[in-house]
């Protein structure tokens, strides 16, 4: 079962900064119908590491990543807008990437794929819209890295959207998470297997890939979730090891099981790339950002930030919406006191699914 | 120069999770004078990898890891105290560690020292008061690591200190704590050159340390902090480099600074084990905690937490200080805005000093 359909990206397609992608896609999945006015859609930025799979559907129907959020009567309506969600440029879940066939060799990219950014992520998904035929969203939408890519669409593709839903997101990433994102990229580099980016698909790091993902998971989530649902509790029996310093607390074996499904889905390279991308990523480079969300044309916007969150914290979504503002843009600011950090966007569906619903079902 | 004095331990030093040590010591630095009644001392344990060379002195000139703090008319009245700070049992700083020689085998310890525990650093602590013929100290402190142990040197050693002082540290390791130390771990343990503790002297896994180091040193600071200190400020052009995925900002370029210097200093097998016993402990195996601070005999104690802690939390030492009132131990609870995190206490000192000095110069 696959919902997946592809939008051919013009060739070439000239990246952000510098090189060009040749028989490069974007893969999509979509929800609900396109009205005759084409104006009831609402495109989809996702995180880190989601494919184009949101939710279930007819075509495929296993849980999506944001399964209770997108469907009939759910916060983003399938029985009123038209929802894309798109796989991020970069990416390996449909869309071209560095583990893609790169056609001027017949061989994966690797390192060979040009440099990443959040700015090709934005065109990507514009691309998309232009095959669909749609010329202005009624939102554009994203949580995470996804929160960066749709203020870097604002700015670049002025009067693409009505609507703005920054979730957790931020116009230039900290130097906190950049220090998180950047051991994470080390972890995988100092493999001996991942070889320069020349990993076998039958051998790829998985021993960096684990760790990295590991790390990442933490910075995900927060103390005081963990203090409640792990406490001191000790490991599973059936994942405990006799290993010198091996795993002793329930935690370290959440970890280790998350850990395990990432590695065998994700590819090492594409998880650099855009890991980097999100590093790089500062919407100043573009011009003043309220001249530039001025120029955007938004009607709305809508903010929401997370007190727990250690990767984007409240400051810096504090920040866009009050650019948002400043920019002439009627703004809805909402920090959550979820417990769940980063992720709460994927966990407390029910203060999310209000928020975002709220801010969809009015004007 | 060397300020260092060794206590003898028994031997056999028997280990708190079983196990013995033969012809074991600890290294340990003083400042000031022990008075007649041989009760001015005040006890200093350390975070998980300082020496005992808190501060400069006469005998080495070099300045100390809590420089400022220790000496004549500074917090830490080297006028009025005498002031002890001990090398943790199983660190690498003139202690007995796993980095040691077996005395059974003239060989290393590595994997072979027995297993830690936070009580054997304080066993270790209360053997050096033993050798200086002190029979209750005026006040025993400690940071971090040595925040757990002067809980449990209180609860081991009823009636040896008439005052605690407790800095960032907790009764028992949080699961978010454990997540962190516990990756750090094996970051060094997936390093082939680890090679099951047998690295030689001259090729240890500094790959995995180097890693372990800088993420540990995120995880003593705080996003606030480096939004002050670095923001996006790109890397010094002389910690460049053109490798794929090379550092590209300044605070990268300062966690591997701080990570070469550490890799130079520390063995990697005792940075695991003393890890690993932080993990472990907690206050609760040794019965319940109010019953064992009323039998500890303190008279006042000194709880200081900081806000922008992510390894310990200031609920955790919240329960610490509610733990000591309710065990009518008559205790001063200061949570602190600090924005430098769990390493506030090496930075902050004017803060710190004040807390501290303030504490000390009362009754």
């Amino acid at each position: 079962m696959d919902a997946r359909r592809y939008a051919t990206l013009p060739d070439p397609f000239p990246m952000w900064r510098g090189g060009a992608l040749h028989g490069g896609r974007i893969a999509y999945e979509t929800w609900g119908t396109l009205n005759p006015a084409r104006d009831n859609a609402i495109l989809i930025f996702t995180g880190l590491s989601p494919p184009a799979h949101a939710a279930s559907s007819e075509a495929d129907s296993s849980p999506g990543w944001w399964e209770g959020m997108v469907g009939p009567g759910l916060a983003l309506d399938t029985g009123r807008y038209f929802v894309i969600c798109v796989n991020s440029l970069g990416s390996c879940f449909g869309s071209t990437g560095p583990a893609s066939t790169d056609p001027a060799t017949g061989k994966r990219y690797r390192l060979g794929f040009p440099d990443l950014s959040v700015e090709d992520i934005a065109r990507g998904g514009h691309e998309v819209l232009r095959a669909l035929g749609i010329e202005r969203l009624d939102t554009v939408l994203g949580p995470s890295l996804g929160g960066m890519v749709v203020l870097a669409f604002a700015a670049m593709f002025p009067n693409s959207a009505r609507r703005l839903v920054c979730i957790s997101g931020t116009g230039a990433a900290s130097p906190f998470a950049i220090a998180l994102r950047s051991i994470q990229r080390e972890i995988i580099t100092t493999d001996p297997a991942w070889d320069q980016g020349n990993y076998s698909a039958d051998a790829p790091p998985v021993v960096g890939q684990r760790l990295a993902r590991k790390l990442g998971t933490i910075t995900y989530r927060s103390a005081a979730e963990w203090a409640q649902r792990f406490g001191r509790d000790p490991i599973r029996a059936d994942m405990a090891s006799a290993n010198a310093f091996a795993s002793e607390f329930a935690v370290q074996g959440y970890l280790e099981s998350l850990a395990a499904k990432f590695v065998s889905a994700f590819d090492a390279n594409c998880y650099l790339y855009i890991s980097r991308a999100m590093d790089r990523f500062d919407l100043n480079r573009h011009g003043d950002p309220i001249a530039l969300l001025r120029r955007a044309q938004l009607e709305s916007a809508l903010v929401i930030g997370v007190q727990s969150d250690l990767l984007f914290s409240l400051p810096e979504q504090q920040k866009v919406a009050d650019q948002l503002s400043a920019a002439g843009v009627r703004t809805r600011y909402s920090p959550l006191n979820c417990i769940e950090g980063h992720d709460a966007f994927l966990v407390d569906l029910k203060t999310f699914g209000a928020e975002i619903g709220g801010f969809l079902g009015g004007s």
